[in-house]
This record gives structure tokens, sequence and C-alpha cells, in this order.
């Protein structure tokens, strides 16, 4: 009997998420939930598609609901809503709330006997996971995350607020100079512009001043003021062909010293290239989902992170065949 | 009340051990059993040593013993035998026979009511944890293992082996285009010679066949004859002077593809860069015996592997200050 999947939420991240469901052996997507009109969403496999608030009454056809929605409106309120009536996971990544977020699905999972993973993706989650193993194996040491080559929604979007902008996508792109320096085990002490760049592709409006937009994107603070920034204006037509895509990816180092006089050094690299960074996180989401699904089936509740899930729980094979094939 | 380790084996793993346990809060290193006379060993740190006997007479002063033999004739006895008595952990490493020394250890551990965690070093341990998280997230894909740029042990053993030969250090190292070919998403097949190179150093006894040795090397069956292997004579002095230390690391892979049509790539690289491959496994068996003893606190007990363990076990940090700073 095949783990029983629902989604809420179809933008690109439900989406990857039924997409990545297929690729399971032990897993079906049975619902999708939405804000919608449900008449007006078509789903890629004619998954059926229902009303957010029809999905109580599908309590005994659900095992594990994947919140797809956005961290800055749609999971706060969200995922405790549903962990009331089911086990659930998402990806929440604002990273200074989640000791508040994971109060609210905690204290609902505990009350309900559900169980919850929150902040699973890629950064919440497997970048999170080697910051910690990183620090456990080599207590005495330093950590190093770099984000890109890759597209920044948050800053593609205050770039398409400013006026006279048609529409923008801005890449963050880890600095060689200083990747080299980590990765040549020098521990150097980085600041926010020597370790990334950002780099803007702007269509501008009819008639706009150009030399006005570059200027307040480059001295935008918190975005782009503490980054060497570079503006190309484009056309519309280059953005759509060139531009397309929301790759992104990154590098998680942990640099540590041993031996009786520290004189040993070892360099630790977790390193993701991903072409839609919408899909890999649902497919991280997915393999979590497994986990949620067998830890409850153990009689687990309360809400979770990447933290407190060993491994074995998200691979389908038995633990003999994982001991015999990967370890 | 600090976590109190014993090291069974006072070798270069042993050693890495005794200088891992100082970097960490919350563990202290109470005593090193070794079957030779304890007389003639003398610790780092004035760790008192014992014969190996002496153990079972200390069971309320330990609470993890960290087994640091060799797999081929040490540990097959040794972890079981522990068990009996002990909270264990080891980095037995011979693949092929893990499920054999798992059933071992496990029914050991089981009877006398400890916990233990076997094969627990970077491969194996986080080199397989890798290969089981890039499985469970991209279902779709194919997984790389490369070793090096390091000392093989074992290829260095064989080197020494032939008559004629003094000394030797045999270096493991990726093939450039392979590791290109990877990153870049082609998912490749590769052939062994495809994949790794071998680079011997090589002293040889005075008036030996120097094209004879060279051409045993490169000949010796499942050793060299798979690879391209290059040999170099050098004098002792150079040895020593160049080829004292014990480097070695790796990269595991994961390619994966998602999408509707798998349009999108994605890549999964785990990389190591050590300066002492036994100091690193030293620092990966410290970090688990943390787990080792908070598990068995918990009420577990049995035999584990890396796969079963939750990572927030290995990190000294609460819950919730992992998940604050961290996550």
């Amino acid at each position: 009997m095949k783990i029983k999947i629902a989604i809420v939420g179809y933008g690109n991240l439900g989406k990857g998420v039924e997409n990545a469901v297929l690729k399971t052996p032990d897993m079906e997507l049975v619902a999708v939930f939405t804000r919608r009109d449900p008449a007006s969403v078509k789903t890629r496999t004619n998954v059926p598609v229902y009303r957010m608030d029809a999905i109580e009454s599908m309590k005994d056809k659900i095992d594990v609901v994947i919140l797809c929605g956005g961290s800055a409106n749609d999971l706060p309120t969200q995922t405790p809503e549903m962990a009331r009536h089911f086990c659930v996971i998402d990806s929440f990544d604002t990273h200074a709330k989640i000791p508040e977020h994971f109060e609210a699905v905690d204290a609902a999972c505990r009350e309900a006997g559900t169980l919850g993973i929150i902040s699973c993706g890629w950064d919440p989650g497997l970048f999170s996971l080697n910051r910690l193993l990183g620090q456990a194996i080599l207590p005495d040491g330093k950590d190093y995350t770099f984000w890109g080559r890759g597209v920044s929604q948050g800053h593609s979007d205050a770039i398409r607020r400013i006026p006279g902008v048609k529409d923008a996508r801005q890449y963050t792109i880890p600095v060689p100079e200083a990747l080299d320096s980590v990765r040549n085990g020098e521990m150097p002490t980085l600041s926010t512009r020597e370790k990334h760049t950002r780099e803007c592709f702007v269509v501008a409006e009819q008639g706009a001043d150009l030399a006005l937009i570059e200027k307040t994107i480059k001295e935008m603070p918190n975005y782009f003021a503490d980054y060497d920034t570079t503006v190309h204006f484009i056309s519309e037509e280059e953005l759509k062909r060139e531009h397309a895509g929301i790759p992104h990816g990154g590098m998680v180092f942990r640099i540590g010293k041993t031996g009786a006089d520290d004189e040993n050094t070892h360099i630790i690299e977790y390193r993701l290239q991903l072409d839609s960074n919408p899909e890999f996180t649902s497919s991280v989401l997915v393999a979590y989902a497994r986990a949620v699904y067998r830890l409850h089936k153990e009689g687990q509740i309360g809400c979770k992170t990447v933290f407190d899930i060993a491994p074995a729980y998200l691979h389908p094979a038995s633990a003999m065949e994982l001991r015999k094939n990967l370890l």
C-alpha cells in the first residue's frame, strides 16, 4: 500500500512535488488543494483538485500533507492549521522565525497526535544538516555558506518594485577568489562583499531613466548596498529566452583542525548545482514526507526538523538492504 | 558530567581519538587499553594505559568504548566481545563483511543491553550517508564515488611485499576528466581505469631490479592491473620527507533528473579533503560516540549504523539551540 500524499498549493513547488512523487516506488499523489477555483486549476497528471476547505472530509484518504505555499504569508498559519488534522511537512524558510513556527506546529501536532516536519528543503534543510555535521565532527573550525550561482526571488522582486522596471532577474554569485581561499583551507575572514556578487538583468519601461534605476538598485539597503552589483538592461525577449529558468545552488563548508598541535586541516564541502530550485526543494520534501509517514506509524508525534530524522527513514529500501548496498 | 570515553588500541586511530576528545566540551578520555605491555605505551596526554583484560573491572567508569583496531583481524572479534560489557563504536571498513559484523555486534548488544555503532568513519560513514541521501532525494539518477588524492594503506602494503622493495607509498588519484564530466552533469559511464589513476613512490633495496619491480606493480591483479599506474623510484630520505603524511579524501556525487520531461538536472557533491585520514576518522568516531551515549541513555539497545542516527544526537548543543542557530 502506497503512502498517500496531498499537496496544498499548486505553484512551482506543488508542481515539483507532483513530479517528484511520480519518481518514487512507494508513494502516490491523491489530491491537490487550492485556494483558487478548483475548476481553474488543471494538474499535469490529472490528479483531482479540491477547494481548501474540502480537505478535512478526506482525512482517511491522506497520509501526509505537503504544504507548498509561501513562507511569508501562507505557511505560518497553514502548517499549524493542517497539523490539527494531518501529518504535515513544509519548507518554511524564514530563518529568523523558525523557532516560533516550530512552537506553533509542535503545539498543533501534540494536540492532534500528528507529526510534522518544518523547514525542509536545501536551505534550511540539507545545508543545515551539513552545518550541524561539520560542527559536530570538526568542533575546532569555521563554517562557510555560499549561495549561487542562482536566482534570488526576493532580490528579483525588490528590483521589480522600482518605478520604471517592467521585469527583472537577479543572480547571486559566489566570489571565485573567496571560494578558492576556503577550498584551500585558508580559513579566511570574509565580509559580505567578499563572499558574493549580485548580477541583475533588468527590463525597463519605455523611456525610463536607466541611470536612475541602476543607481536605485546599487544603493538599495540590505538587498544590494553591501555587494558589488552589476546591472544589465536587456529586452523582454532576451529575459524570457535566457533567464526563464530558476537555477540555484551553493556550498556549505566546514574547515577544521586536528592533531596534537592542530597541524592537520580537513575540509568538508557540500555542494549543490540545481537546474530548478523549486523542483529540488520538492524532491527533498517528498523524501522527508516518507519519514513523516514512517515515524508517525511508529507512534511518534510533534514537530521535527531535518536534525531529528535518522537517514534510513528517507530511503525506500529496508535497513538490511541499505547496510548491504550503501554503507 | 562528561561522557567517559575509553580507547581500545593505541595506533594512529587511537591517538586521533585522544586528540579529538580534547576538542569536545562534553567528553573526557578515561583510559586506553592495549594488547601491548602497558608500561611500554606512553599516551600523549598522560591518560592511563591498561592491559586489555583489565577493562571489565572498569565497567562503571566508562560510558563508551571506541575500538581503534584494524578491520581485518581486530574488530570482527573485539567489537562483539566489548559489546557484551560496554556501549561500543568502531570504524569497521571491510564493506563486503558489514552485514555479518552487524549481526555479531547486534546479538552481543541485545544480550547485554548495550548499544553499538559500527562502520563509522568517512567511507563507510559520511560517504555512505551521502549515498543514501542522494538516492532518497533524487531517485532517478546515478551515484559516483571517487577517492583521493590520498594514500591507500592497502596498496602501499601490497607494493612493500614485492621482493626488492624497502618501502612504498601509493596515492589514489581521481581522473580530472572524469570528475569534470560528473560535475558537468553528463552522467558518464566510467570504467575502473577511467575513474582513478595510481601513483607509486617506491624505495628499492640496493641493487634491486627496478624494471622488474615496476612491471610487478603494474601487472598486479586487483590492485593495479585495471588502472593506469605510475611508478617513481625515490630515496628513503625523500619518502620520509615528502610522503610522511596520510592524506586522503574524495567525493560522493548524486546526479538526478526532475521535471515533467526530466528536463532539469541536479548535482549533489560531498567532498572531503583530509590532511590526516586517521585523525578525521577519529573525529567522526568521537561525534558518533556522543550519539551512542545519548541513545543508550534513552533506553535504546542493539547495533546501529550512521543510517540510524538522527543528526541532532551528534552535536553538543540542545535541540532548541540547533534550530535557532544552524537550521
